[in-house]
Parts: structure tokens; sequence; C-alpha cells
């Protein structure tokens, strides 16, 4: 077989058959496929497109190049979420209580922040002595014991996505439906879970800004999730304003106590509740209905934060920052952001509030940047709001005070006042399954 | 500007602007894009194509991108061929001469064989002597003199093709009109003649198999050259079987000595004379009635056989070699190759042919092989001949009296007998001007 015969192929419209989509992914990693063909190969699967057989054999094969988490002794209990990126986007804090509290195994790895989008890791981090680097053996025994467990990504996962995004990042061809979807499901896949709920965010703030095209993807990844054998279902989300109030690290963290107490009702909170049914549903094969009132029943009782202080101290976290969360360090700079206007919050730009908080040291630019767990952005008022001249529009905090100013002209920029009320947009566009 | 931005436009089929392409043949040239960004624009390009336009500055930049000919001293008057590869091609060796006799001034550099076609460096090199590597001093002061030099490629002349030609040919972007008009002209603008004639050869020994593909490729190279500011036309001519009787080397240089001596009438003559027709029309600015009547006179009066001694002589050749060819050493070893049947030889397949020819010696598999000069094949039966079973069909020589069996095979396996006597074809199908 020869790397040339299969770009030939595929830019001619033909369909690939499965070896040659194994041996391409087998020889990206070994590298004995040179990045110049991979990246003639990736172009014409771009303009080509694949059909689901062959994208199911690409994300099968990507999700085999490396090292798999086996959650098999769960049975169907395992239950992943995933979110395509957002801004403010606390909701892992969240469900994975709510979901382990009612018998779903969440025993899941968790990204970093990178850009404008924040990371479930970094979050978990700001808590004192949370462990977010468990061994394999701890990990599973954790999640056997409590049904919850996060962590950060270690091992060898899915090296072919890393190769090959790493190319597609370069040569313009990230965004394609078939290497989209092997990307992200080919790392669910390997991440070991029996059922996957996907949180497809819409908007400003997400990689998907029309409701269109993030169902084209949402029903593609359910398609190829399962005919890879897991039981999948996909939520449309709004991601066009920050979801809820705060953007940074133990803010968020702060905000999703607050929601698990109850003190907390509104977006946040209803996205959560989707989110969970979903996830229950799936992993205790129940109607929606009867996981829905299950999950409300688990957040009025208590029993979600329960589990969440369960798990923090389980996995080395001081617990008392739950249960007290004025524990917390403050950032020891803040500044108000005022509206220039009266009028309506009209519009958000999330993509531009997430690059605020960066600014103030909430997020990455690079890969190896540190993070102020402190810093971030607490929002005020959101779409929909009426806010008079000199209103605080947000509070943005930082450990570095030179950073305010350009901040808080970014955030300025970011939102938009005027004098119609807008529509209220859903939560939920969408439900795929 | 960046290379990501030039690839996701023409991915999107958008057209580049001019500045764009001359970014990114210097960039190619300067080792600053990589090759993986290189291939996914050529991929791009191959499956959204360019217009004349794009193809017109890509080839014009390519030119460019290394050293250039200067034949400015020569106006109008200088004039180039080109050929797209055949098999047994040795119409330069009689054009060249033919048109420097009547005024034309052909200051060429040519290519060395490689795989089934030959090259007329090689086959000049036969003759003991002549000297492929004048220095550019030497070469234009000869073209001055006695209007007509041919050597070998020597400087860096288009080296944005020679990388993008290895890549093309790794990731299966070759067939595209704009990458061949544009690898094909930037080298002929580099060449430096001002008038430019382009034999388009089609059929099983070209690259191009079919009429229509042929025609389209020519026409874009015509279009192309006179955007580029040359006087030029194609020729699309025949190559399904091999050009005259002769395949190899020295007996392809005795077959042009016949024809420029008149001793030897038909199908080659023919092809010359107009090809030669066309060059000289160009060159001289005249009607092509008139420059084929000048064409004939100068083959008739013997004026184009004493310019090929003039050349052969000023350029170092032993002209008594061409004064009488029987010097020419002849391979040890030879075999006849029978007609396995009675019937009408209805087919000949020029590229296996020009393989055969590879096989005895008189050929290179690979860039660094050397070469048998008196190797090659005399064929006796073209097609719409009548032959017996047992007459000879060809006579194969060699210096390896091994590979004489299995070329034999081969020679055997490209003819096709048959009871019909084929449809006769014409031997030039088209001029595009």
């Amino acid at each position: 077989m020869r790397m040339y015969d299969i770009i030939a192929k595929k830019r001619d419209g033909y369909e690939l058959n499965d070896d040659e989509i194994r041996f391409f992914i087998s020889g990206v990693c070994d590298g004995s496929i040179p990045d110049y063909e991979t990246s003639a190969l990736l172009m014409a699967i771009f303009l080509r497109g694949m059909d689901e057989r062959e994208t199911a054999t690409l994300t099968d094969a990507m999700a085999h190049s490396g090292d798999t988490v086996d959650l098999s002794s769960f049975g169907s209990l395992s239950v992943d979420k995933h979110s395509t990126g957002g801004v403010g986007d606390k909701t892992s804090l969240i469900i994975a209580p709510i979901v382990a509290s009612v018998g779903g195994v969440v025993a899941k790895m968790s990204g970093r922040g990178l850009g404008h989008t924040g990371g479930t890791v970094d979050k978990l981090e700001s808590i004192p002595g949370y462990n977010t680097s468990l061994s394999p053996e701890d990990f599973l025994a954790q999640a056997e014991k409590i049904h919850l467990s996060i962590v950060g990504q270690s091992g060898n996962l899915t090296p072919a996505d890393k190769k090959l995004y790493a190319l597609r990042d370069v040569t313009a061809t990230v965004n394609s439906i078939p290497l989209i979807t092997s990307s992200i499901m080919s790392k669910k896949l390997a991440a070991g879970s029996r059922s996957i709920v996907l949180d497809v965010k819409i908007g400003s703030g997400a990689f998907m800004k029309t409701v269109d095209d993030a169902e084209l993807l949402a029903r593609e990844m359910v398609k190829i999730g399962r005919l890879c054998g897991r039981s999948i279902s996909a939520l449309l989300t709004d991601m066009d304003s920050p979801l809820g109030f705060a953007v940074g690290n133990s803010i968020e963290v702060i905000e999703a106590v607050d929601v698990l107490r109850g003190k907390l009702h509104g977006d946040l909170r209803d996205v959560c509740v989707v989110l969970a049914t979903e996830m229950v549903s799936l992993a205790l094969e129940v109607p929606a209905e009867d996981a829905r009132s299950r999950v409300t029943e688990a957040l009025d009782s208590g029993a979600a934060f329960e589990k969440m202080k369960e798990w923090i101290k389980t996995q080395g976290g001081d617990v008392r920052y739950i249960e007290n969360t004025e524990l917390f360090p403050k950032a020891a700079h803040s500044l108000d952001v005022k509206s220039p206007a009266n009028g309506y919050v009209t519009k958000m730009d999330a993509e531009a509030i997430g690059i605020t908080s960066v600014m103030l040291g909430a997020g990455r630019e690079n890969k190896d940047d540190s993070i102020d767990h402190s810093a971030g952005i607490m929002i005020h008022a959101k779409v929909g709001d009426l806010v008079r001249e000199g209103d605080v529009l947000s509070t943005l905090y930082t450990n570095d005070p030179a950073s305010l100013e350009a901040a808080a002209e970014r955030y300025l920029s970011a939102v938009t006042i005027g004098d119609v009320a807008p529509a209220k947009k859903p939560l939920i566009y969408k439900t795929v399954r």
C-alpha cells in the first residue's frame, strides 16, 4: 500500500477503504508518512469529504493510536461529557457530582485552558490540595469507590490526533466535519466511557457560529459515536454570552458550589440540569423524565453537594474551601467596568470576554503560561438586562494591576448597549439523539 | 502575509492575488514555507484550479526564481521548441539546423532521458567530442556566430519548479493544468527564447492520453506564454507509435542525419517540417506558407544538413561521424524480434517500447544510471504494416546480451497484430495558436 495512491484516491473523490485509513493513521504515528503527504491528504479530505463509514474507521484508528482508558468494569454506568469549549463553562464541576450521586460513574480526563476558553483542570487546581494527576490505578480506584474522579490528561492518548491537529492547525484544514468529528470522538473513545453526552456550543464564544453548522457537526458525532459502539447524544447550547456570571478559576468553583447548594438559580443551573439529565438517562438507561426527576432531586436534597465534598476530599482537596468559599484568596486588585450609556445589554462577545480574562491572568495565551487562580471576571449585567450609565457591568479581578485598564477596555468593547430589548435566545437549541 | 491565509483562500475557491502567489514562490525557494504547507496549497490548487492571471503570475514567479538565460540580443529571432516527451523523438536534432539555416536562432538547453523517454543531450553525446556543457559565454557566442547551440541544463534554472515538482510527484498533485503549465512554461521563459513552439504529444507514449486533454493543456500553455510576453504556438502530435524507426541514441542521430540528407522521407520528416515551419514563422515573423517553403528549401538544398555539420563541428563534435554515420560504433549484440502471426500491426505501445530501449541500456531508470550510446531498437514494422509470421518486427541492439530475451518479450507485448488494417491516424492533430 502506498500513501501516494491513498492521496490520489481521495483527491478524485473516492471512498478510502478501512485498510487504507488504518495504514494512514499508523504511518502518521510511526513517522513513515512524511508531513507533506499527510497535509496533502488532509486538504483532499477537507475538500472531498468522508462518509460515515470512513469517518468511523478514522475515529477508531485514531482512538487506538495510543493508550486507552479501560472503564469496562463499570459496564454501562460510565458516562462522559464533552464540551466543544466555552467561556465561563463550569458545568463539569456541577454535573459530575449530580450524576455520580444518582449512580452514574464519571471517571473523566479534563483539559487545561488555552486561548479564550478555560479548562476544568485549572479550575479544580484553585482548590488547595486537589490532585489532578492521580496514577491510572488511583484514578480507577477512586471512580470505583465514589463514582467520581476528574484528572488532567496523562499518558499518550490519541497521539494520531495530536499530530494531525498540529498539521491541520497550520494548513487551514481544521474546519472539516469528518476531521473535527474524528478528532473529538477519538479522544472520547480513548477515554473509555460507555456513554457520552456532547455539549456543542453555538455563538460568538464557540467554534461553531451557527445552529445549522453545529447541528451538522452534532449529528455526525452522534452517528460516529454510535457506529463505534457508544451510547451518545448531543445538546446544542448557547455560547453567545458566557455561562453564568463568573469567568476565571476559583470564582467559577465558587459559582459551581452555589448552584449545588441551591443558592444560585438561572441559566447555568438550567443548562446543568439538562446535561445531567441526558447523562443519567444514558448511563442508567432510564427515560428522560425519570432521569430529570433524579437530577433535580439530587440538587434539591443536597445529595449532589455532598457528593462534591466527598469528591474533593477524596481527591486530596481541602474541603473547607468548598464548605466555606470565603476561604478562597481574593485577587489583590479589582476594577468595576461601568456602562457608558443607558439601555439594554443587547450582545456580549463571549470570545472577547474570554480573552479579557486571559489578560487578567486567569487563562493562558501559550501552553506553558502560568495561571492566576484568583483572577477573573464577575459579570453583573447579562444580555437582556437594563442598565443605566455608570452601572457596574462587571468587576475585573487580578494580581497584575497593570492589566486592568486594557482589560476594561476590552470588556467594554465586548458588550453592546442598545435601546431595544433583545429577543430572548434559547439556552438549549436542540437535542440530537 | 501568512501562508495559512493563502491556503485557506485557495481552499475556499478564491483567486490568489499576485502578491500572494509571489510570496508563496519566494517562501518555497528560501525555505521559509515548510513542505507540509506547500503540499496543502498544491492540493487546494489541484482541486480548486487557477485562472489564467493566477497561472501567468505563478509561471512568471517560478521563471524568475533562479538564473535566467538572456537571449534579448537576438531580438525576435530566438526560438525554442519544447516537446512534452516522447519515444524516438529526435526532432530537435533535425529542426534546429533547419531553423538556424534560414535565419532563426536556436540557443537551447535540452534534457537527459529518464524513464521511457529519451533526451536530446544523451543523443548528442553519442557523437564523439560533442560538448554539451559549454560555458554561458561560449553558448551565447556560438549562437551569435552560427545561430545554433544546444547544451545540457546548467546553472540554477527555476529552482521553484524543482522543489514544487518534487513535492507534486509524491503528493498526487502532478496532473493539474495550472501546475503542469507553470512548470513547463516557467522553464521555457527562463530559457530566454522570444518565440516558443510546443510539441504536445498524445497517446500511449505521452503524458496526455487523449486529444481533448492535450488540447486543454496546449491552449492553456499558449495563453500563459502570450500573457508572459512570448510568441507561441502549440502542435498536437501523435505519440501512439514511436516517431521514426530508431529508438536509442547514436541510431537516432543517424536517423536525423538521414532526414537532413534527404535519404529518409515519411512521418518523421513530415512532423519536423511542420514544427520547423511553425518556428520559422514565429521567429522570422512571416506567414506559414512562406515559412514552409523556406523549410523545405533548406532540406532539399542541403543547407540544413550543412548547418548540422557546422553546428556539430563548432561545438567540438567529430563531424566525420555526421558525414559518414557508418563510423558510429555498433552494439556487440543484436536480436531480431519476429512476428508471431500473420496480420496488420494495429497498435504499438510507445511507452512500452521506450521501456524496452531502457532495458537494452539506451536509457535511464534512475537519474544517475549511465547510458549505452549504441544500444536501442530499429523498428521495421509500424502501425498499418502487413506482416507475416516470422517477419522481423524490430531489431534490438545492446552490449548487455543478458538483457535481450526480456527486452524481446517486452517488445512483443507492446505490439498488437490483428486481422483488420487499422484506421490511419493523423500525425498532427491540431495547431493551437
